[in-house]
Formats: structure tokens, sequence, C-alpha cells
């Protein structure tokens, strides 16, 4: 047993179950950008958080324990990502990555946005010509220091 | 001459005369993120908007014509950047990637959010513990249909 | 289980049964090529739907909710296929994807044609010197969008 | 003097004289698919068709005889395409290759559509609901022979 | 069950048996490289050369089926292969590629020696300074037509 | 100046005195796939052969010095071939080198065919369905030997 | 002109003048490792320490300036490096990759060791067993929040 | 059974017991560095080592015999490692590998720092910013000789 | 039932059963060289051989039959090897490799080094300042000929 | 200037001298092999043996002083070498690697064999089977120790 058999039986209950990654995190008590990537493998939770899963999906006190483990994050199959919604951020960073580069450093100047401290909320966005998916990134500015 | 050797251009043109991108992007009369990435080669713009890039920076006639022709796109010199900014996107990806899927499709169905019909803004947070970030990206959604 | 197996189970069954991709279509009520396409693991069906395929090829009630899921796509399992009728498509972008951008920004500017709101159809041409392969392809045109 | 850079000419003096490649097809008296598609490196002329050619871009006759050498085929600069609209053709491989796959061999056994017994033909429809790009190909079904 | 599976059981039942390919090619009628090339998975035969191969190794009904659905072929686990004997087919292409592409241009115009419509055969060559290997291939010239 | 110089000026050369390789070859009185590839930058001329090179391309002594030292070897820019006709001999290899292998180690035991004591031979066969490409490929068998 | 020129430059005239690292740095008043990495294109300079690397160098107004543009960062051209010194540390990760992580979890919970919040100390270690490096990193930790 | 499949009992224990790497370490009597990355697979332990090892997570005698043979070592599934906390060490790399390179020959010549006759200590440094991960690493210094 | 599970199964008993190589070796009645790497997948066996292998290891039958099939060759899993102690002959490969040919190509005109007629043999070699490890490979030189 | 081009003018000023490695090595006074891969920009120089190297080769001062700068190292310019004679050293490697590595395991314990304390001898092996090349590599055996 490791991490990723976990995060395929809670995919797998997911399925079974037919529950919504919004009421899995509303039971959680948090985001559903933060509870969905955990459950998918990307976050530790804290043994009651865990708990509160286990009982959802129906895992063990052994697979429970495995959610509070830091697992290697990562979770994508390939380096360049084969599936289109995926790839569409891919995208995003091929043609504007520059463009990033540009703005943040003529705003903060050396550093980075982090990917650490970090939180993203995503929505539906109404609009006449079609709905749209609208998704709001905040990271901290982190500079690089001279010593 | 081709595409990219105007970008450069601009680029060491930008630096000789100390400009900002959100002044650039004022004369332009476009967003900030929209018009750096056109200068940074990833856009076409319309021969009058290449005319005002073109005397901003210096550029011949035949240089600023380059600019309205739809150029190849990826800025981005290897598959997975190796600059750290740059970086910490595709690591959102890599972490946050499956996520971004299972909400965008608990919330819209089979599709993608496109990053064509796209638009994004970028500014600063002020923060107490360190300012941050604030990315916002509004992209349509568009469904797969069924034929 | 996952999507995958069940991808397999009903490439499995249809190699025991005989039957044909366009019958299974025309059970289900649409066209060969996304019928084709969904039981190969890449499009999303409705529970009616998912329904005709799973009593086509055995499937469970289990097997039949996960056609019902969005699956993760990509059907090759390699950056350049390795099947020769599949790579002669890979070799035609390798060819003409510069001729596909040079005519399409020409007749609509700068923009990408949909493979979302995308549909094909491909079929049989008769010819004395030899039938072909005749294969109708058509997307939506998006331009990228000032702004 | 490589044929690459007789490719390089013709584009910087396309982007200088403001041509159309539909107009150059219409000279050389070939679809503009053809045309366009050697002037960007990826067929050989005869030497009267390299003359047009050379005429309307003002190459030397050293750099119209290069038209007529069989180039070493391949347009795109990396394995995996990174431009947008050249990408969505590699995406749907991705995604309906093994449909191709299944689908012609459903209709035809085993073989292949071939990308050099090829045609392809690209026009704009007509859509209320945005303009489509419509791509018909066709290529001749090669079988496997048993010997 | 898939056809790899049935591939491995055609090899493990070879090495049990002790069988040679060329009398697996008598049976059946055919070459004994295509024949090879059948039972490792590559090409399709007919319901009536299945039931001979499925006799000679000891193939269920089932597994008899599989051999008569077109393969996903690529018979080799890496884009550059590492078994020596098979590197040495790679190296003639890296070190005679261009000249096979100056030569078969030179003599045909601009064209391609067809895969499909191929037969190779594989001989001893008797010398006094060692055996030899003797391949003949022989494949049709397919020229790129104007369109 | 390095041999790769000499390989390109050689072409250019060729283009533009419109001369064939098998005229080359008649000269240097070796046959014309060998003669082919050591002026592709593959093999080593004696400095009589050279001198004959020379005198036909019209290199400088220097350049014709460059033809007798041992070049790098390889003369494709990417690992997978992106030119159709060099990429059908990958393909052979993909689909055949199982078969191959398999062949030759029934025939002969365990070792390779020499890429290195190795001829071939290239040459047109006339076919009513069309004319073919026949390539003769002569290689010692190397065993491996116990020690 | 671009940030790279200007790296090549200062190195060339490192090796003319026979200058040392610790020597720049003593200069520009600041530890050798930031300096070394600013002068080899990694950070990004104010305008009084361009100046101060502009004189020893000899650089150009213009060049000093790119000394205060935020470089595209990666000072290795391939992703796993060849030189042995280098090597040497990308070894470590591949070995001790995993005990970083499981031993830094252990101690500080989910997050990481940061990059850019980040110093580092080399120095000689003298050991009568032969000299040794010593390496001295501190980053600070940032953990994951929740949200 | 091979070493791996005895890694991933391990961790597995690890989980279920709730042990910390340095409460093994102190067990084992050796540095939780190297007692950790022995554990995960990457050092080989003496028999008695193993049995401490072995007892504290349940192996058998079989499982025991493994931790004393040499591994294939190399703890990361990718290249590039896709996990943030390892990737960190990744780009240190990426930035200050010319670095390093640098600083360490022109303090020591000609040569690399061991990672072999290498040691690491790793540990919490306490900062009213925010605490801080300091790792100290040492290894010799190796001189490349001339003969 | 393949030849990695036969060698999967050798390398599972050498742990259990404490065995040297050239204690193997011996038995067999050849170089440890070549006896370790038979065993290890790489060469093959007669099945004389093969059943003395069998014995020491505790094979069966089918097993043992598996030893005397050519296997596919190459023992490392990925391109460039991660193993500290195979990478470093990778390293004298990039490090030494031009040399190699420039010393080879010098004594011995254009040819190869044979891997096939091929030897090697590896001892200690005692050293005050620390044992060394001494490995002579000895290769057939294979010129290539003019043809 | 740069190493590389350093060692670029050095190749082609051997080419127009006709000049021998072993006679380089022997004004040089150390072995052919150590000064070759000098040469081709592997190793680092005195100024002594500069000064002789840039006699020989007519290198400026400048230069010449590049040859005592320590360089990037790696002589290859793909991950695996596309160079016959190179590659052969390669395939030893994916052949016996495994081999490698469980011998000197067997006979030293867990460590590596050095390729920086390391010396390697080239000569020439008569035999009346054809000369062979013999190499003798003699590396430092660097035991991993536990702390």
């Amino acid at each position: 047993m490791n991490r990723l058999t976990v995060t395929e039986k809670i995919i797998a209950a997911k399925v079974s179950l037919g529950i919504r990654w919004s009421d899995v995190a509303a039971k959680v008590g948090l985001s559903k950008e933060w509870v969905t990537s955990a459950c998918l493998g990307q976050m530790t939770l804290s043994m009651e958080q865990a708990q509160v899963v286990a009982e959802i999906f129906g895992l063990t006190e052994e697979e429970a324990r495995w959610l509070t483990v830091t697992p290697y994050k990562g979770s994508l199959p390939t380096a360049v990502p084969t599936d289109p919604l995926i790839y569409r951020f891919y995208e995003m960073i091929n043609v504007y990555g520059t463009t990033f580069k540009a703005l943040i450093h003529e705003e903060f100047g050396d550093g980075i946005m982090s990917a650490i401290d970090f939180k993203m909320h995503l929505q539906r966005e109404n609009d006449p010509n079609g709905d749209r998916v609208r998704i709001v990134m905040s990271g901290k500015f982190l500079p690089y220091k001279q010593y």
C-alpha cells in the first residue's frame, strides 16, 4: 500500500458513490481547491481531516494514515500533459510565461511568485456569450536577497 | 530578418531606453498583459498598433510589419522551464493540474477552459506578511459536443 | 478499477463478440467517430448512452458509471507514435503544419481551429487507382482577442 | 546557401511585399495547399515553377535552383509543437488517433492512409455560431500484403 | 487479454516447444519474414492462418481471434534501440540515411520507398572470410504528386 | 572550418553544378553508395580520392584535406527522423526489428550483422504496378564469443 | 546584445585579466557566492553594483545596464549536466533526494526549503586525508498552508 | 522479491508504526541522514545493521538480507524531479551550478567534490523571520591528475 | 515467463544462497565477466551451461531453456544511468569519448573497436594510496571498407 | 572567444599541419591519452604546457590562456552518441554495466571506480585474426562510508 493506491481508491469510490468534490470539501471545512488536491494525492491532511475523508470514501484506518504522510507530489504522467484541459494551462505558460516574468519583475524586482504560500480559487463566470472559467491565484512574492 | 530578431531588438531597446511595459501598453491603449506578450513575440498587432510600438522602440518600417504577422508561438526555450519564476507556474500545473480538471468538469462537464478566448490580469496585492502577486485568469468554457 | 480497465474490457469484448464500431454507434445513435473515441476512453457518455454501451459489451453497473466520468485524455503511448497508420497523421503535421498555420492565418487572422468544437467524418472514397480514405474535419475558428 | 535560407528569404520577402499565398498559388497554377508547403520548404518544384516563385519573391537563379532539390522535410522545431494552432492538430491525433486506426482498419483492413499519395483542401465554412475551418484530407489506402 | 499477451504466450510456447520460425512459416504457407513478424505482434492474420498458428502454439479460440485484429505496431521498447543487433540497423540509418535519400531522389524524384507495399528477404551468404547476412528489401516507390 | 562546412559546400556546389552522385562515384571509381555517403560526411577518403572530389566540387586544398579525416558520424538531426523517406527506414526497424533479431539468431546464433563490414546496393526494380526501390544489404555476421 | 553576451564578455575578460571571483566580490562588497552567480548571469545587480563590475571587466554603459535586468535563469546547457563537478551535485539529489524530503518533512511538516530566500557558503576544509569542500546551505522553510 | 519491494515494505511499515527516521537512526547508531537513505534503498547495510532495521520494521530474514546487497541507486522517478521540495535542490544546481564550479576550481584547481566520500547534515535553524533548513555538505576534493 | 523473470529469479536466489559470481563462473568454466553478464540476461548459454546455472540457482527445466535463447540486450533502465558506479563509465565516455575516437583513428584508420568480438577482464590493483579497479578491454578493430 | 573556439582552432590546425596526437603528447611530456583529451577541451593545462601546445598549433597568448582554465566538460553532442566508434563504448555499458557493478561490489563492497583518479592507456594488440584495440583503465576504488 502507498499513497497512490489510496488516491486510486478514493477516485474509484467517488465514482461509485457519485459524490461531488465540493461536498467533500464542505465536510472537511476547507476550500474545494485544497481538499480536492489533497484527495488527489498532492497535499497532507491532519489526522482529523483524514478521518473525515476516510469516512466519506470508506477508507481503512491504515489508508487514512497515508493521507497524513506528505506525498511525493506531481500529478501528471508526462512532462508535457496530453489531456486537453490540462494542456491549455501548459500552453498559457508557453505563450504567456515570459510575459508573467516581465511584468512581475517590473512590479516587484527579482524574485518569484510562491507556489507554496499560494492559494487559488476557481469559479463560474456567467457570460451571455458562453460561461467562463475564472481562476484567481494569489501567491506571496519572494524576493531574491543579496548576501 | 524574422519575428525573433524583432523581438530581440525590442527587448534590447527597452533596456537602453529604460521604459516600462505598462507605459508601452498605455500608449498602445490596451492592457499591459496583452501588449507585453505581443512585444515578446506571442501576439499579432494591427498596423496602427505596430506603428506605435515601432516609434517607441525605434523599429524600421520593415520591422514594424513583422509585428503584424502571426508569430510561431511558444516563448520558452525548453519543455520544462528552468527559470525559477516561470517554473513555479509549471509546478502549479504539476501539483494542481488534476485538481483543475476535476473541479472544472464537476462544474461544467466535459470540455476545456479556452486559452484563446482568454484574458488575464496581474496585480500587486498588499499584505502585511509580504505583498502577494495576484493573477486573475478568465477563459471561456468550451464543451465537447456529441455528433 | 479505472477508465483504462473499462476501455480494455470493451476492446477485449469487441474481439470476442466480433462487433463493428459502426454498429455500436448506430445503437447509441451518434456518429461512429464520436462513439468509437468514447469507447476508446476519450469522451464522456451520458448515463443513458453508457447503459447502451454496457449492454453491448457486457459491462457491470460500476463499469458503466466510469464511462460517464470525464477521462484523462490522450490515447497514444508515446509522444511520437510508432504505429504506421497513426504516424502518418503525425507526419502530415510535420510536413504540412506550417502550411496549415499560414493558410488559416491568411484566411482568418490570429487564432486557432478548435479541437473541442470539432467534428470529423471518415469515409471510403472509391477510386479506380485504389480506394482512398477521406477525412473531413470541421472545427470552429477561435480568434485571439485583444484586451 | 541551403534550402532553409531560401525558405527564410521567401518568408521575409512575403512580409515585405504583402502578398497572399493564394495569389502565389494562382500564379504557379496549383492549389494553395501544395504551393504554400513548397514555399515553406516541404515540396519540390519543377524548374518552371521555381522560376515563377523566384520572380514573385525576387530570388536569384541559384536560389531558384534550390527549390527544385528535394528538401529534408519536417517543418516543426520540436517533437511536440508549441504553437497553439499547430498543437491543436497534434491534440487531434492524441485524442482521435486510436479512433482513426480503429475505423480505418474496420473499413479497409490492415494498412495505412498514405501521407504521400495525399491531397488536402482547407476552406472557410460559414456558420452563424462563428465560422469554421474545414479541412478535407484524401489519401490512398495502402494495404499491407502478405508474401 | 490483448495482443501483447498473445505475443508473449507465443514466444514462451516457442521456447518450450523448441520450434523454428521457418517451420511455422512453412505450415502457414508464407515467407518466414512475414510470419515471424505476425507472430511477434506486427501483422494481421486471416482466421485460417490464425488457426494454424494457434494449433502450433496451443492458443485458445479467443487468443487465435486476437491474431486477426490489426495490432498497434512498433516492436521496440525505446526510441533508440538498446539491443546490439537491432541497434546496428538504426546505425545504418544514422550513417546512410541521407545517402538513401540522395540516391532515391536522384533516381526517382521526390517521394518515398514504401514501408507498407514492402517485402524483405533475409538469408545466409557463405563467405570464406566469415558468413554474411544478406537482406534484400523491395518497396514500391511512391511519388509526391502536385495538386 | 570543419568537416560539416566542407559537406555543406559540396552539397551547395552540387546544386549549382547540377551533377549526379553516380557521376561523382564513377570518377572516384567506387560505388555510388559509398561515395555519396563520403561526400555527405560519413566516410573517410584517401588523399587521391579527395583530390578527385575536390576538383569536381571546386574545393580548396585545405577542404580536400578534411575529407581524409575520419568524421564524427551520424547524418540525422534528430533521434527519430522527421523526413518521410528516412522515417520509413526507421519504421521498418520499429515493425521488423524483432523479426530481424529472431531470424538472424535462428540462422546464426547470438551475434550481430555488422554495420561496419557492410555493403549496400540500391537500384530501380521495374514493375508494371509501379517501379520499386530495391536495396540489398550485406553485412558480416559477428558472433559473440565466450571467454 | 543580451544578458548572455554580457556574461560571455565577463568570462572572457576574467581569463584575460587573471582576476579571482573572490576579489570581484570584495570590490562589490558581497559574498563571493552571490557575486559570482550574478556575473555568470543568474542574479540582478543594482546600478551601483553593476558599475563596479563594469569597471573591473571593462564593460560599456549599455552592457552594465544589462546586469540590472533580471535574467532568464538556468546556467546549465542540458537537463542532466555532463560536467563531472556539476554532475556530482545532481547525483546527490538522485541518491539523497528522497532522504532530504523525508527528513525535512519529519522536522517541519509539509512544505519546502526555499531556493529563493536562500544563502550558501562554500569553503575549504583542511583534512589530513585530503582537503574537503564544505558547502553550507540555508533556506527558509516555507509551509504549505490550508485554505 | 528485490530491493525495491523491501524499500516499499519499510516505507509502508513506517506509516503503520508511526516511527521517526531519527529514532531508527539512533537504534542503528549512525546519523539520520545515512540511515534514512539506506532505508530508502540507496545505501548498503552490514548484516548487524540490517537485523536492527529488520526488527524495527518487521522484515523477514530474506528481506533483511536484501538490505546488505548494494542497490542500483537513484531514488527519483524522473530526470527532472516533479516534487516541489526535491525540485528546489535541482533548481539550486540549475542556478548555482556554474557558480559551484567556478568557486571550487578557483580554490582547488581542476577536480570534483566527491559525492562518495561525502557526508551531509541537515538541521533546523531557528529564525524570528521563520525557521530555516540548514544543510551542511562535506565532500573530499578529488583532483584530476596528469599522467 | 520470459528471460527477465528468469534473470530476476537468479538474482533473488543469489541473495538467498549467498553465492559469489566468481564461484558460479568457476562451475561454468568460463570467465566471471562473461558468466555474470549471461546470468544478468545479456548473453546466451549453451544447454549444458544452462544446466549448470540452473542447478546452482534452482531453476526449472523451462527456466533453464530461457537461458539458451538470445536475449533482447541492454541492462540499464534509463538512457543516462543513475547509479553512481555505472554513471562513472558513462562519464568516461562523455569526457574521453572524442579522445578514444581520435587515438583509435590515428592508430588504425577509419573503423571501430568491436563490442562483439570483445573481451574484458576486471581485477583489483593493490595500491598503497588505496586499491584500484583495473579493467582491461580488448576488442577487434573492424575497418570500414570501400566498395 | 571561449574554450570551444580554441578547441576548434586546435582541431583545424591539426588537419592543416598533419601532426599526430602522439607527437603532441611527446612534446608536452605526458601520455597521449591525457594530452589529447586536454587538446579536445576536457582537461586543464598548466601555463607551461599551454605554451607548448600553443606553439605547436599557432595559438595566440590569449588562446593559450584559455587552455589553463578548467573547461565545462562533456565532449559529446548527444546523450546517446551517434558516432559508431563512440557508440560501441556506450553499448558496452548498456550490455556490461550491471556486470561491472556486480563484480566491483563483489570484490570491493559498496562504492565506485573513480573517473577522476583515473588513468587509461590505449594500444594496438597484434593478432593474426585481425589486430585488436586494447584499453587498460585504472581507477581508484572509492568506498561509500557510513557516518
